[in-house]
């Protein structure tokens, strides 16, 4: 037997837990949200409706940012400096639509696509020092799960990987003692955790969007770099018509249940007890 | 075509190999056995019904620990020196219930959560030695398979590819040749292993262990620290009651097939050609 | 929504690309296919019949070996240097047969299973210059899809990952921007993408290889120290009878499709937009 | 011609600049000071008069301590996560004494005598936004130029070295750009530097501290841990006798100079050019 | 005894060398030289009258640099592709002056003061192959001997050490054998080092360059975003009073030996034996 | 003031310790002495007659030596494994001539040349548990103190370092505290130091080793192939007239003492304290 499966079952027996009658999580209020996103747009496109939905429900919610973005463009006469510029603005603009402060926005600073190079213990034990600072109620964070994001992307696996490792780390001190007697950070265990972009078979978790479904769309318009014709030639703002194709177009092709525009999260939670 | 394929049908045309009249594992007598396990209670929880058996028939297993397990504790008293010598203390009277002797019994000496930021040769390197010291007959390791495991489990992901990463090494002198040359140790071809934690997808194999069911619940629940309450506070011992509960939810948990208690296992072998 | 999905979609839709018209990987002519192999025998063993029906089209077939293949050997006689000149041989004559000039298969000398640990953004960063030398119509690698790859073969799984990763940062000039500013090397996008080795679920391209069948053999057959008994006492040519049931087994074992003898592959395509 | 001298010059022409009319060190008022030290102890021994006198005279004295120190003790009773706590709390009464606030004490969190093995490019990136964020117009440091401190203590090398490798990068915006561009840090170029623990022959530089003469034996000898006979067993407090007996040594050790106590530094500046 | 000292003794011996004899440095004509120099300039400031020699007594002179030098600049306005486009340029045009064609220049790609952090086995595998395929009768290289450089200088400690292990790497084959055995580069002994930036006490050769002192000269200030205004406020161009005023000042700085101007070097050789 | 300094003058104090009448080191009996090599015969050159006498006197001496040497050979039909295999046997026989039982000789296991490429935090947790085991009474070790052996010699610099580190890691046993907590070995402080291979400055012990003068002479001498002709192409014995040249040679070079031959030692004891 898996000695997980036997905890859990003791906690939830101890608990008296009662799954299905636990707050929606686009029902929230008050409550604090953390988010870690590989690249500043996977938020809004992965979960951008659920951060309007947060927001307009009084939560805090906080967003860091693992990597600057400052790569992708076919712009040659662009260059790094100017498009980390590029996209942090259109980031902030982004999410200022959705209602997240500016100053609830951070950057952990790493460049682009050089996440699953970078010095991975201490990744970790930057992460686990920002969830025992923030102590959310629920956390949100890209899922590789999707075979397509788990083989293309190295950004994302490393992103994803390193944001599981590091919510088990939070919970025990010992885990970098030093967050605790140097700089007096207390352990902290993440009640519930939402990932977006999951694989379509390990979905079991859907929010309904039409509220915010206009928000959405404007938010993540706003990341112009992010698509052509920005991508091959930067110009900071649409042609009229390009961009009501590209409206258009993610009409079509986002996900909906039921008739509804939803996103889509694996929720997991009470795993991490080793 | 896959070469592996082909050269596994070769071997075993050369051998007249016949995978149905093998012996199986449960009834293995003077034997060596290796088992590698990412924490000191992997083992008991993943395969201690299958240890205690593979002793009761005058095997020689060995047990080889890749951390001391010294992390997972709430208890702001706890510090990880003395959480690692509880740790083995349990380990040792665990195993012991189950038939191992001490002497057996050997730790890597990684610490609990930080398998994955070793350095990498290096611990295929000491791993390949083990295996080529020690020549077993069946190696036992844990695998990633689980989706759960691979997901959440740091040391257990690392713990698993590094084990059969070591078991190719071992087979052919001309990695790490040093050991060869130096320490005198023969390279050796593991015959066949058994992965426990496996997904259940994968699962091919069950040892039946009701006749060591006991000696199984109570290796288990040697392991008080690993259990609340001691997780939060330490304490070297149970409250009769909770123990009692303890064993109840083990036993309801605990997975069975056809009626009886099991440990499954992803059987594998001949697999490392190049 | 992911936003790969979508931009697929958008420059799909520009382009009018119709997949359903473009020439089959078997037909081409007078193109420039880069493939890159993890071992010197896996791109004959895994696109051998495609590799030969590739020159026999007129087009420019470049093979690059990530690994010197200098383990994997019983023979206690046998060194890494010497073994290492014979698999150079043997892939010069097997690659030989299949058309590829010698000139055109290069090394990037990594030592034999030890992929996983050489600096790996080093490694992105030289693959990425090959591709961007290479300039390739089409792109072969291996695929660690397969589970069998995937868990037991580190070399494979490295490979894997490394050509995919410098795929998509060929495509971009700023990474790796020094490429263009001191070397010149202009960025580049691979239009398409054949992997070799996919796992049975993920297959969707196959390559009828008939009329090449007996040359795949061939040169399989060349790569003689990959094979018993040359794996335990190394010889450097078959005994006719060992050949002669060596390529019996081989076509018995070797993958066909509707009767005919097929090499499978995983096709990928206009996927690493971000 | 080492460009460098020609450029000192060049600057120095430009500037008029003499340094013989520069302010002393010790009679610096209202700047900011910025101390670095690898271990709680060695901002005291090595500069703790200076310190003092320049709190004393109304300057901002920051101290940043690179690593936890919780690995020096002989006490088999002591373990490392108590041994931390204590250094913490002595060098927060021992640098109270010399009058700086407990606020501007900050832990840079390694593990003591681990200093070498952490990632090298992530220190320095760390460094240098402490060095931009709190912009000194002098900086501490320790040097490595004792013979003895260069062979002997590997924290003490890599806290020097990486340390004057963080004032020149944080001179020029282009080192971790996401410094300024994610978390608006400008560059800073630091005017000048004294390193405590210099080598005899190149000692540059002496601050008379005979005026913080007992401050400094005082703040010295709160840190018990660090002294015998502590050391082999934790208490945290003096015997009368042994406290005298160590202030009399201290006495008899501390350098001096024409009759009086000093420090002595190795001062440098303008050095830093590319 | 060092073993070294026995050996070259006995070489030495031998071959009844006499190294009173040997052709002095600005005298060689046709031979192949290898420089290697950390920045693009470096090696105009500490050899540039040396090469300038060597080319004019038809010499093949090869530059190899180590890093792209684009992070010294205190314009906020630049950024690091362009700041290495215009030290690229610069280079070129300095060491065209000094008679070295464009295409002897090669450039390894490191980014500026980062050459610390790079793969260290992988950096002196690629300077290896360099020098086994240029194959120098004389081989130029920063020293990291004065004491300035070594401490201050990240990039010139590394480029230095790292070229020396090179050279002894480069003289035997099973250093890197892949060298040989798969890309058919020959081992190679070199004859003789001059080290330029020596330490004063260090250095034992220089070349009086007064016949190309006005050369130097321009060479050096061709360099023009090297020095102020353009290090502050980038312009590709000087002032002609400003130019002048550096002329003389270089003029002035610049070391002279017995009233010549000479350029001081370390000279080494038959130094590495094992 | 340096602490360091402080504390060994109050340990000094003390202990009534008198430096004057300790024993000397070739006066040794039935001590136990630890002396780490970076190659199979440093440890002879450096220091042979020492350990001659050492032998002489009953003492245990115990050689580690890091890395195989299997790379200095210009002989192309040399191989890396062949090497290893002939400088272990050479080894073997060299401290056996010097009374060194075959049994107290040790390999690290290192590749020749790369041991600074070594992952350095294992490197030295090995080291220290030597330390630890073998409780040395002396410890000899190679010093980079030479300005030659510092600058020109990897695995040197390395080796040197690296078991200094341990030294002191061996004292604390809060460093890698599972040594003790796992596999008992208990902290140990090495008492006294001697650095063989020491700068001449740096010298401040000699041993007159004319008594056992031809034994290190006939030990130097069998290491065959590290000597002219072996080196160009191996050769297991020597030509007479070869050997006596060289012998004529090691008389002629090695160091003396006022007409002694002596080994140089730097000695240092007492310096760990922090």
């Amino acid at each position: 037997m898996n000695r997980t499966v036997l905890i859990v079952a003791l906690v939830a027996a101890a608990a008296g837990a009662c799954l299905a009658q636990e707050t929606r999580l686009e029902e929230l209020q008050n409550k604090t949200i953390l988010l870690f996103t590989p690249h500043p747009d996977d938020d809004v496109f992965g979960a951008g409706g659920t951060i309007a939905l947060l927001n307009r429900h009084h939560n805090r919610v906080f967003i860091v940012i693992y990597t600057n973005d400052d790569k992708g463009s076919y712009d040659l006469e662009m260059n790094s400096q100017r498009l980390a510029r590029i996209r942090k603005a259109e980031e902030e603009v982004s999410e200022g639509l959705l209602g997240t402060p500016q100053e609830n926005i951070s950057w952990m600073g790493y460049d682009d696509g050089m996440l699953e190079y970078a010095p991975q213990p201490k990744l970790v034990e930057e992460t686990t020092a920002i969830i025992r600072r923030v102590r959310p109620d629920v956390l949100l964070s890209v899922d590789p799960g999707e075979w397509y994001e788990r083989w293309h992307k190295t950004d994302h696996r490393m992103a994803a990987f390193n944001t599981i490792d590091a919510v088990r780390a939070a919970e025990f001190w010992l885990y970098f003692p030093n967050q605790l007697l140097q700089k007096n950070l207390q352990p902290f265990k993440v009640p519930v955790m939402y990932f977006f972009y999951p694989s379509p078979q390990e979905a079991n978790y859907w929010v309904n969007i039409d509220s915010v479904w206009d928000l959405k769309v404007d938010a993540a318009t706003k990341q112009v770099s992010q698509f052509e014709p920005a991508v091959h030639k930067y110009r900071p703002d649409w042609e009229p018509e390009a961009l009501a194709r590209l409206k258009d177009e993610f009409r079509k092709q986002h996900p909906t249940k039921d008739g509804h525009y939803v996103e889509a999260f694996r929720r997991a939670k009470d795993f991490v007890q080793y």
